[in-house]
């Protein structure tokens, strides 16, 4: 597919890098934006620079915010003894929409994958041990998805947090083994987080 | 789906206002940006402010190019007595593809379609006849999609253009390559049986 502007080549080829979307895809959408209003277009590139320009993350939480400290963190209707931790904002989303927890949440920013290159070193595992010391915290829920890397993670969390006096918990297995967070729905989400068990008692199984 | 971030908010919506992507998918994509080098996202952006900013559409087809002729147009190896009018530049990329093709073409911008509120007026129609007007052409071909817009954009240019002294073709409407009769719908199978070609023309192809 030899294109005919440099510039509908780039433009296409910026589409094209992101996940799921194919060359064709990415000329559909590139020419569904020639069709419109060119502000708008600007307006659609910009949106972009100003994401990298001006997102943050939450210092204590490593939520993404536009503050410093995230609107989570700084609540003061927040339960600050409990810290759900989770891989990204996307489990935020999905745990905040099941109206069923109160606390705090500390986002990791991924999970350990050998086979990806990620370790422990990679994620915001230090920062969670700050927080447990400076802080009091009575209970550490593990909110992570149900795969290989998610329980190699809670595993890791459980060994290194294991020396500070805190409760660890994990959701309660009534996700399906497999299922990623991000699409289970609110209802089994909200049980598994009230249903969640002590870290020992999903060891024997 | 309250997002945490203004900046985050505007970026999903951006991606959400394209055609096939949700809210869900949006989120995906900005946070694959959000995962890559801050610089690699500017550069996404300014992919498409250098789009509207640069791309033309060409002075005598329409197609999109970088320079007020396109390649196509300006190139002394195609056939100039020979127009083919297509409805946007994807359809001129599936018919270059073909290598079967060395005339020049014709972006109509659109199709006639009421329902959808586009009109002659819409599209380059009137262009098409002062170029038929100025320069030699024997044959003009219309390569638009067998639908009823389609159609009716077919019979409309017929007959604007039938006082001008050129040929008008339409590309043959028939069985694919490679289909087996059986599962051909009716109305295709019965056009082909209608529009059947003396034996001899398909053999020299």
């Amino acid at each position: 597919m030899n294109l005919p502007s440099k510039y509908l080549e780039n433009a296409v080829e910026a589409f094209a890098s992101l996940p799921g979307i194919g060359r064709r895809t990415a000329l559909r959408l590139t020419l569904h934006l020639l069709k419109k209003d060119k502000q708008k277009t600007i307006e659609f590139a910009e949106a972009f620079t100003e994401l990298v320009a001006n997102v943050k993350r939450c210092k204590k939480c490593h939520n993404l915010s536009d503050l410093d400290i995230c609107a989570i963190c700084s609540s003061p209707k927040r339960d600050e003894s409990l810290i759900c931790v989770v891989e990204d904002i996307r489990d935020i989303l999905a745990i905040e929409s099941t109206q069923q927890y109160r606390g705090l949440y500390h986002v990791l920013g991924g999970l350990i994958s050998p086979m990806d290159g990620v370790g422990p070193a990679d994620l915001t595992i230090a920062s969670l041990e700050e927080r447990l010391q400076q802080q009091k915290v009575s209970e550490v829920i593990l909110a992570l998805s149900a795969t290989m890397e998610g329980d190699t993670t809670n595993f890791y969390l459980y060994r290194k947090l294991a020396p500070i006096n805190v409760n660890i918990s994990t959701i309660a297995r009534g996700i399906g083994i497999g299922d990623e967070l991000e699409y289970t729905d609110e209802i089994t989400l909200g049980k598994s987080i009230l249903n969640r068990q002590p870290f020992e008692n999903t060891l024997s199984k």
